[in-house]
């Protein structure tokens, strides 16, 4: 899967494609039927693997034919139904509604796109870490509302960085797990309750499927879609971090200030001598974007009524989609961009003596204190460092 | 192409297709290159067709290509001048830049998106004449807060919607025109100036190349974008239209209220007794999404900075992509909304009788005037249907 | 405080007022003199009581002032030390910044924002804990996607909405403690160490402010502003949830269905019958706006840059006041909204007896099962409700 | 009026105030009367001077009172009839619905802001024309992506921004003029017709009042918005244009490019050296925000409902007023930014000089034509100066 207009997005393979989603789709019809059977309320006959009834090439088909019911879950169903027949066609998607399969599958989604931006979290905390602690000395101009103003470290540049990694990673963590949904089609379970011949042995089946499929089990929340916006503000969380990163590098990369470097540089299509922050630029424009698709998540969260929304909770999905691969793709771009960084520390010194006098407020304190200083007016730049060097490495410890 | 994550994308077809955005660049290249031979700054020998050089397969390794340099021209350049060698290698793209194939080609998308919604406008705007035409006298009762409100008929709620979509055909027609691009590395036309042996020379050049495309010539607009969110405006503008019938529509069709029905309902993946108003619940999904995206082309324009945007730029072509494709999509379906709508006029009768007595207002008008008025309290209802047709026809004289 | 333009703002109070944070201001130039003369660092004689230096009289002018600096503190620390003199005007806001000041101020008047609306967030559930037992047995039509679904009870349907408040206020709970900023000029806390006479000492002085302040200690976050967006993130989620029971309301209170009523109905300017259900539509007012100011906060962390962010962080004041007024008024429109509705249970019911065969979907499975369910078909209703319930209970054993 | 969370809020005065919303809804309040008076329907008994029977003082009283319907004109009008009594009180907003009022009251507020914004753009035009064409040979580094690109000049810089000022102009001139609004209860005018005696008479009525208080007339517009967002929209172009020219001004201000800065800086709370480019930022902030307002009010259009809209209605009033007054504050900070910049043209040769080698897409271009061009390869930079020149003289021709 490819998108030639959002350069980069390749990185993000698999992750919410179409063809990963069918399969997701197919995954929780198949979970289902398994735990039917399991369940001992279809007969050994329905079992399948339905898995295989599907290939990728149905995809097109199913998004053409999802209009006639506003999602592809009912085509979906026909196609399995046809391709199983006899009893797996029978008693497969019985208890299921369009919403249960469809939000199940996209907690599925999800699982893999968290597990890869996790991954690169943790990648990138390492890499900041280092960067944190090798350039804990090197001075660097610190620069506030664009102007300089007072002496500080590149090793406090990479903690800011580092923690404001750290705080995406604290957000991923702080969700909480993903929930199966299994309400059947107003929610209160009545065909499962039928199939299962009683309403704790439909919360049984709610509960194997959530086994099966490694989610967490959870009462439907057809309504109330908290499950999905938690998950986009964690990532648009992580796209916020990683841009300040982008802003950092691609501001520190201008040539009259020259401190920081793409390692990559992007060519010109006719300007032979040029080298282009290009993954500092890609990762902006994610960190540009990202916060409009988290909070049209919250849009068709506020439109949720009765017992399945009329058009908010179809507006969800491909937000969801856009949002986590576009969160993958900076992930990883982000990564190499912190793998490859040069920091020209000379150019940095440079900067900073050019500076002129940094040092009125220290005249200051002193005129206050009656003592004198004589170091670099640095502060606490490295017990900064330390403490965020002590959350990077709780982090890693927990997430090996 | 096709979304199943948004169901009816099929309906935009290849408008803004990866495929669609491809040959649009190439087409920019190969105009420029006709253009430069036909000025004669380019030999005879130069000349080739550019456009048999591309398939759509090409599309994928663009994508990926593009990362490397931010944006998808620098690999379709090379490709070109690959396939195409001699001295067609050697003239193409000489004069231009990247954002001058890339943004020229945003232009000719969204011609093709302008111009579909632009047929749609024209098509609903002949349906609701019909029907307000048609239910000018159908008593209807008029809402506000949800609440009873006063008589009214159904053709004045056709004029309202119809003055929604006479809007959206405005704000199209308020357009300027598109325009092409061709400023070079930096916007000052440097290359082509070089290339023409004059500055005016090189003003030609745009105004050829405008012409072959048949867009409109302009001065180059690499950072002062409101050429591109003036067409979002316009687009979110209208899909605000489609929204405010579709909200109409889904709530008519309550079973409660019953006034007003899709002709083609959509079914339940497990109750077979239900007709959902598919329709109108996949526009209000456009509605409640498309405004971002049009706020995400503002934010992109407010990050304009130096000759070219780091990253705001970038986050323009998939904005621009997914709003036109649901806007040509969302139109398609509104005009087959409004062309299956069935209005069950009995029942809106029998809600306004229902609805108790709502001529507490017109009793105190005729205490005012001393005069009363026996009619049926629908006030200029039939002045503002012909007010609304009248804007209808002109409509209609205009486009055809 | 009140807006003529936002009716119901005047329920905010002084929430995030100017004239509350102005006092916030002042607190923390107050709680930081008297860190530093207990700290020893200032003398005995610089300690005042800052606070009846200003009056909120003093912020029009405040306001101003701020726009020749960017913001409100340099002509704050002017007044202060105009008004004070002597050794505390000579003492005060040393080894502070600006944003120290602004941003640990924002931390005061957000725990304001948060403690009301997590206040009200117990009484809802508390509400809705007896709403939905009460009408535990009630039947209730269960709807989706506009249309006639399945029987339900309106006990589901509440312990739905409860379910969304309690989502809520775990989204609180999951919050970061609030957190004091003490960095000074460029983050590297260099002025306190001077003035503490050590980096350890410069540290306990931010942990000092922190206890003074009942914040929590922290390095500084001028530049990673997850601080800000995951309060804003979980106000919005709160938002949502309200959204969802207003839009519920308003549309069970539209006279065709008639199940739900606002215990006080708006009236209107002209028609004396009308009673229209006020603080559902002001509620939905509220969750249609919310989600574009958190993710103002997103875009404006996502901006961050250098040691101190040259726009990004002047965006964030206002929404922040913004969206946390709206979010408590919200907060206590849907309390009142949920203590005064009226529920229509025979409308209820005959609304449910109308909407004909709702039982195509249970015949199926017992044509599957060759059981014969006699009951109402509602599942496992009761099951779904006790398990919101039993979340109520511990989130009000956990509240008191 | 003043925000003390916002900046430069102060230099929107009054615009769209409370105090100016009120004494616009009492405005229109007074012109009805007027008119009722004098198309003979009340008596000359009725005639009244409403506008001296309210003060700023009550706003606050009317928002309080504004929750209770949810909308603040019912208790305004019933304010009136106490104060006025008599034949006034009894004929005064006869004919009227609250949202006639409040809608007519915004039109009224909008025509100020957008008064206020074209005096700003136009004396923008004026200092942008004299910028350009003072450096039209003053040799500038042309950026793009961040990184040296090719030669250009101050006066080519210039002209861009002209352009994207001139191009805001346009926009708010293609604007469709304002317009009254008097639909009465349900936009049917039904009780003005009762009151007029004929559905005409009703019309005429519109008509005069929109002849009295100097907008357009227009049937009513309750539900369809575009009236409102393409006023948002035009906003918001001019808000992107100058966060344009704020970026590259708060960019060429860093001290190690140094090309510009603004006349007046703004100082720091504790370091003496620093001169921020405080006008750049606050201008920088209300580009990062101002197309969230301008989306919310598309989404409020989008939520447009019945005859009457349950929330999307009520949502706009604040969106408006905020936008409004900070695209007042932003105009008039950017034309202080103009008047006051400072073009360091030393350094900005300095700079340009110290780009290196720019030239090789030059010597392509010499390869390809045989022709040795000894100019400065700043190529048609002075034509497209002439072309923004032209079209600024255009402007303000018209605009004088």
């Amino acid at each position: 899967m490819t998108d030639l207009l959002w350069p980069g997005d390749h990185r993000a393979g698999q992750t919410f494609s179409d063809a990963a989603f069918l399969a997701a789709m197919v995954r929780v019809e198949n979970a289902w039927l398994s735990v039917l059977v399991e369940a001992g309320i279809a007969p050994a006959s329905a079992r399948a693997d339905l898995t295989t009834a599907i290939s990728p090439a149905d995809a097109e088909g199913l998004a053409v034919a999802a209009e006639a019911t506003g999602n592809p879950v009912p085509p979906l169903v026909d196609l399995l139904r046809r391709s199983c027949g006899g009893e797996p066609g029978r008693w497969l998607h019985r208890g299921l509604t369009s919403q249960d399969v469809l939000d199940t599958a996209l907690m599925l989604c999800l699982r893999d796109a968290l597990d890869r931006v996790g991954g690169e979290l943790t990648a990138q905390v390492r890499l900041l870490a280092e960067l944190a602690e090798a350039h804990r000395d090197r001075p660097m101009l610190a620069r506030t509302l664009t102007q300089a103003a007072l002496p500080s470290t590149a090793g406090v540049k990479f903690a800011h960085w580092l923690t404001g990694v750290l705080d995406g990673a604290d957000c991923l963590a702080a969700l909480p797990a993903l929930a199966v949904q299994a309400g059947g089609a107003a929610g209160t379970m009545a065909a499962a309750t039928e199939l299962a011949g009683s309403p704790a042995g439909a919360l049984a089946l709610s509960g194997r499927l959530a086994a099966a499929l490694g989610l967490a089990d959870s009462p439907p929340w057809h309504t109330t879609r908290s499950v999905i916006t938690r998950v986009g503000d964690a990532l648009v969380t992580c796209c916020d971090a990683w841009s300040h990163i982008a802003n950092d590098a691609a501001t520190g990369s201008r040539p009259e200030i020259g401190e920081l470097a793409e390692g990559r540089g992007g060519g010109s299509s006719t300007m032979p001598h040029k080298s282009n922050p290009v993954l500092s630029i890609l990762i902006r424009r994610t960190g540009l974007t990202a916060p409009a698709l988290a909070a049209g998540l919250h849009a068709a969260s506020a439109a949720s009524i009765d017992e399945r929304s009329d058009g908010g909770w179809h507006a969800e999905w491909a937000l969801l989609r856009t949002l986590s691969r576009r969160t993958v793709a900076a992930a990883l771009q982000t990564t190499e961009l912190l793998t490859g960084l040069v920091i020209d520390t000379d150019r940095a010194a440079t900067n900073l003596a050019a500076a002129g006098d940094l040092f009125g407020e220290q005249r200051t304190m002193t005129d206050l204190t009656g003592r004198t200083s004589g170091d670099d007016y640095t502060g606490a730049a490295n017990h900064l460092i330390d403490t965020a060097l002590r959350r990077a490495r709780q982090h890693l410890g927990e997430a090996t």
